[in-house]
């Protein structure tokens, strides 16, 4: 098992031809294992109910593409969120159905809350069809407890409503206490009537994890308890674009496919994840307590994924300068930021916040590519500062804030 | 110039991390380059208008799914057309405006045809904004004249209807009379006030010609004309996906990047194009006279692309026949051709035809895959059997259609 040969063993045509819309059968099955043995299913997932894709993104948009008829179809998604969905669900004429992630409890579902949501929604004549949550989050960082999930799950089961998993830093996780458990686990370990009752779609990718090859755009969706007849229909628009890119799918194979347990290679792939999850780790508490440092600033312990996402608790002043200068007040001090200082970051807007709160998530950018182009910095930022660069990140960002807050009745001045 | 370094180059990432979303800018400047050599332009097209994609189907998908709003958008399509567009245009909410290729002049394009279909939709309250056409012609095989292209574009002026050119087949040529010329280069030399006013966006791909790397889901295409702020929209939508994958885009600086005039690598590339491209002649007379040689079956020359087209004038017995089995008449020969020899084609009915006319186009799909799974057979069916097969196929599918002729009588008792 693992290995380039025998991945390709899983190709019969060959890289350069087209493989099944849906991705190359023994591939799909390799990934059905990969899952039983993840969440330790007593049964193996149908591999013709697990679609391999050019990336995480093209799954969810397929999905929404064949779910959305039109704007009476509504998709909750999570505020803060990660722009890939309210963009795609205005792109296929959906509704977007927000509901608020609890940050004073480190951005858990707020489950009572989404009840209200649904509600809003259907007095506007909008049925609440499926769900997007994101775990571990992005922007906000946080794990998932098992508890929150097993809420989440009694409330999509209740309200016929489908859950889209969201799960590509499923491998990035920063701490001990609250170990990442998938949905289709917690779905498998409720019992009936939810274990056959939910329907989930579950998405991965190889551009996150210690593995993190974006470029070559390669990850997978699985359905399960999702109607034949849908199955049927993302099959349809899977064929639209003939097949996912081959070489991805061969990257899928092999993340999921690593060198047997006691051999020279594995052995060194696990030292090798093992120290870039611990560098990871170091620099999320570096990150999180160095915004914690501000005057005014608060941040959740990142505790998954690869993002800070500190709120930001400007005074009037900053305000006022921002209103002076046309821009909201999370953009007016990214944009302050990354002027002086060259640290990228996307301003909360960008991912949506409650109203009256104001956020940034990090990233690292270079000072050229993020000048100016805040709008697709959300695009291309993906990893936290080197370890080494953190301490000079940290001291130039706490420069920065005193700086800005100091500066405020000067720059309203200015305007 | 070429090979894989040089390619790689222009990845300062690598082929691990994302590209801008449009492709890395060092391969759409080669792409810039590639179109003005190949067309003969005075000046080099603008490289930001070059967005390299997963394959063409894509690039096409993108475009329409920024240019149609609701469903009175009407993009025009011939018929017989390649369904990647009538399943787009379906997915997005457009309306398809049919227009007919003229099968006894090659399959032409019938452009004094054009305005009435364009006027029998704007009485439907359907606006064509856009028009799609195939050169060379999929599943029609047809190179068009210039002459042909020039009364398009024309066309397109009048109404103000943007021109999408599916050239994917451009290298696939297997005659000399009416050799490819892209619209791009019909356009340019047309001159005013056509060169800068008809709206135009062609489409390429590393998956057709002597290469046929389709499993790596390499495309590009170019706008040529189109106001900023709709490259823009589809700019915003090819951000949600990331990133291209970047092998895909390697493999197009690959392709038109060969070594250099004078080397041996340029000199054995140039001798196995040709070779190909023999034998591929040499099969597109092959499987055209074969099909002649049937009773009641004509068929145009397979100038281009990779498919025959023919048409089968079936007997009212036939008809009646598949009336009986609850078939169209055309998938009822279909299905009866690859039972009885495994021989797979594709009935016309899924490119479309006029009203009372019967085709089918070849492919070459093995039997096993072929078998019960039609539907499917567009999605994969890619070449020509080889030139050894040609032979036995066509004699495989003369005594078919002289059996199934025959045994009518016995067929329609049967059912």
């Amino acid at each position: 098992m693992g290995g380039w040969p025998h991945a390709l063993c899983q190709i019969p045509g060959g890289p350069g031809a087209y493989s099944d819309s849906r991705g190359a059968l023994g591939i799909r099955q390799e990934v059905a294992r990969y899952i039983k043995e993840r969440d330790g299913l007593s049964t193996l997932p149908n591999p013709d109910h697990i679609f391999l894709t050019d990336g995480a993104s093209v799954g969810v948009r397929s999905v929404l593409n064949a779910m959305i008829r039109d704007s009476r179809d509504g998709v909750m998604v999570p505020i803060p969120q990660y722009p890939l969905y309210s963009a795609s669900i205005a792109l296929y004429g959906g509704s977007l159905v927000p509901y608020n992630l609890d940050e004073s409890k480190g951005w858990q579902l707020d489950v009572a809350g989404m009840e209200p949501a649904l509600a809003a929604a259907r007095a506007k004549g909008v049925h609440g069809r499926a769900m997007v949550f994101i775990n571990p989050g992005n922007p906000t960082g946080q794990c998932l407890p098992e508890a929150n999930l097993r809420e989440l799950v009694k409330f999509a089961y209740k309200n016929k409503i489908v859950l889209m998993a969201d799960e590509v830093y499923q491998e990035n996780i920063y701490q001990d206490s609250t170990p990442f458990v998938s949905a289709r686990r917690v779905i498998h370990e409720m019992g009936e009537p939810y274990a056959s009752g939910v329907e989930l779609v579950s998405f991965h990718t190889v551009s996150k994890g210690s593995l993190g090859e974006c470029g070559l755009r390669g990850g997978y969706f699985e359905m399960h308890n999702i109607a034949q007849g849908s199955v049927d229909e993302i099959y349809k628009i899977a064929s639209i674009n003939l097949s996912p890119n081959v070489v991805g799918q061969v990257m899928m194979s092999l993340m999921i496919n690593p060198p047997p347990h006691g051999s020279a290679a594995r052995a060194g792939l696990e030292a090798e994840k093992a120290a870039i999850l611990a560098s990871l780790r170091k620099r999320a508490h570096m990150m999180t307590d160095g915004f914690n440092s501000l005057e005014g600033v608060t941040c959740n312990f990142t505790e998954g994924a690869m993002y800070s996402f500190p709120r930001l608790r400007l005074p009037a002043k900053a305000l006022a300068a921002a209103k002076a200068a046309g821009k909201a007040p999370d953009v007016f001090y990214c944009l302050a930021l990354v002027e002086e200082t060259g640290i990228s970051t996307v301003p909360g807007s960008g991912f949506g916040q409650e109203e009256g709160t104001y956020h940034l998530r990090t990233s690292a950018l270079h000072r050229a590519a993020a000048r100016g182009q805040l709008s697709h910095a959300r695009a291309r930022a993906a990893i936290l500062p080197s370890e080494e660069k953190m301490v000079d990140v940290v001291q130039r960002l706490q420069k920065f804030h005193a700086s800005f807050m100091a500066r405020l009745p000067v720059l309203l001045r200015h305007r």
